[in-house]
């Protein structure tokens, strides 16, 4: 299995097509993307192509946002973007929100992001609908004769363990479970791992090689086999509510 | 960056040496280590290797494992050697046990392995000191002329998202985090990420080549520079207590 990053992509603009871009980018850097590859591509571009940046000034600010932004020398209209985000606070403690976003994921402030926004007083939003982003990606590509599978990824921070990793937040094209349910051992037990998140793994693979400072927000993983599913989306990666002990 | 599986490793017992039975499984598969590589060995052989394996039918159970193990339908003595390794209970929930153990890990039922575990009536515990284990791995290598930075891999669960994924749970020889602290985005904003858990993001590639079936118990990743830090433990990804918002 290789992962290579895809360079040279121009600056995003909103309504730039991605797929167009991608398959242009990985063609010129001499590495075109190949049916059976998976596509890996950051959030921010996403969101960025699909309009999702925010002109802070323009944020109406309510009273709990303002003074929970003041408590804590947050700025106002950020806090109130995070919150407009979520569907529900899942934790509050000093400067630290955690949220469940209106797609169910659980993240620091809504996956609102105030860096790389594209200048000062902006703020990016994840994008509305990350599976349908990735469909469009998958979709655009194989117009032109590629049968890819399509992974959007942000960073999240989870519980226990120091430092953020990379995970899946839309997905087009293929099984994002790898089940081991029902299969046993050479001795004859079930084994303990019953299921591993392949596109959460990939995700974060992608990320070694697109790191966050090297402005290569578009990887490709080579050689891995995966389970072909036009119906997948981030549903089946999302625990419901009822099953989940720390919501 | 490219990632590959070491197959053809030997039965791993008790005293296996397990830096010459892997430097020799991937000489003798053609694809020799090389120093800068990194090694990814799954818990399970470092715990035969290190004799970690119970036989059940010699743990002494206490009463209150045994009425756990009665209303849930488990193995007492499974049980009973979870609750043994575990420094704390953070949530039982009906047959579901999440531990944090003596290492400081937070997962299901201590790390308890049941399955794979050399035949029934066995279980097979987490490495005693998991980095200890990665530092006699990347010992022995270096003896044989190559500089590897090992991790020690275990496949847990996490809240609010389906299925499990390959994380650290031992580390010699690399940093663990890649810090974004402090550094600045072209347009002058501090980057929203800001520590990268490049160990676990590994682990997970990893597993993407080892799988839990293909028997595959340890993997390279050739090609991805890293940190070097001989003074790295686990201790840096571990949160603490004081710090976890969900423990």
């Amino acid at each position: 299995m290789e992962i290579f990053g895809i360079p040279g992509l121009p600056e995003i603009v909103p309504g730039t097509d991605l797929a167009a871009v991608i398959f242009d980018a990985a063609a010129a850097a001499g590495r075109p993307l190949a049916s059976g590859d998976i596509l890996v591509v950051t959030s921010k571009i996403v969101s960025k192509a699909e309009g999702r940046v925010v002109d802070l000034a323009t944020v109406d600010v309510s009273p709990f946002a303002r003074q929970y932004a003041e408590r804590w020398e947050k700025d106002p209209a950020v806090v109130e973007l995070v919150l407009r985000e979520a569907r529900r606070v899942v934790r509050q403690v000093g400067p630290v929100l955690i949220t469940e976003t209106r797609h169910g994921f659980v993240c620091a402030n809504s996956g609102v992001d105030q860096s790389s926004s594209g200048g000062h007083g902006r703020a990016v939003l994840l994008p509305e609908d990350p599976d349908a982003s990735a469909r469009r990606i998958r979709g655009g590509l194989r117009e032109r004769g590629i049968d890819v599978a399509v992974i959007i990824s942000d960073t999240f921070g989870r519980p226990w363990r120091e430092g953020q990793t990379d995970v899946a937040i839309g997905i087009a094209g293929m099984h994002p479970i790898t089940s081991y349910i029902g299969q046993v051992d050479p001795h004859g037990h079930e084994f303990r791992v019953q299921a591993l998140c392949t596109a959460d793994e990939i995700a974060g693979a992608a990320e070694l090689v697109k790191g966050n400072l090297s402005r290569v927000p578009a990887a490709v993983v080579r050689g891995l086999p995966w389970e072909r599913d036009d119906q997948a989306t981030m549903q089946l990666i999302i625990r419901e509510s009822e099953r989940d002990l720390f919501r």
